[in-house]
């Protein structure tokens, strides 16, 4: 799997507007954009370092994933995110190697990239995306 | 503060024989080093990708933070890593912005660096370490 670098770490936070002091003004970091994505139910905000971007990701639901997420766990590190040149191919050679996926294909993200992402079950725990800029192609 | 990037993610894990084989042949990323860190009771493997490091921490005794991260929690990310050219003033400016502090002064951590963690309760529940390297200054 080509994988580059850590395109974001997905941050669960129950509040976007509460933890921007944190990262704008001690962590010195700059909130350049602010999106909500409907189908996820949640509100994120991103914050670049170095090759990495930080989302903070807030739910707009009760429903939403990351609503569970925090009732369950507490704020914290969700999920981390993989850039790729090809999510599709990624996928195939996941699931030949026996990873369970909870995306079959790719999907719209945030920042419109093309996203996937692998079970937990399957990656040590840890809930894992794959990345790919379709601009960058 | 000056954070350039991030340094590496700090992954819990039962055993980092286990789970060599997903980092390594499902990611597609080397292990380029196996380390003990005595002080802290772990087992530390290290994978690059991109400027980013993945450092795997296998408790080596039952009283590590690390094991008891894994009891009440599971597997999973334990904390994030920001890399800074001085840890002390990194400290000391967030000190002052009434960050509540592990280490209230830099000390040695895994491959040689000057490291010191924020506590979680002041960093939106993300446990935080601050990292320099001495051999770039």
């Amino acid at each position: 799997m080509n994988l580059t670098h850590i395109e974001h770490l997905g941050i669960a936070v129950k509040s976007i507007e509460e933890s921007l002091p944190y990262y704008e003004q001690v962590l010195g970091l700059k909130c350049h954009s602010v999106e909500e994505v409907a189908d996820q139910k949640v509100k994120t905000a991103f914050f670049k370092i170095g090759q990495t971007k930080i989302e903070l990701l807030e739910p707009t639901s009760e429903e939403s994933t990351i609503a569970k997420f925090i009732e369950k766990r507490g704020e914290g590190i969700h999920h981390i995110a993989f850039a790729t040149d090809n999510v599709a191919d990624a996928l195939a050679e996941a699931e030949s190697k026996g990873v369970r996926l909870i995306d079959k294909a790719p999907r719209k993200g945030a920042e419109g990239l093309n996203i996937a992402f692998l079970h937990p079950k399957s990656t040590c725990s840890v809930l894992t995306e794959l990345c790919e800029d379709p601009n960058k192609k």
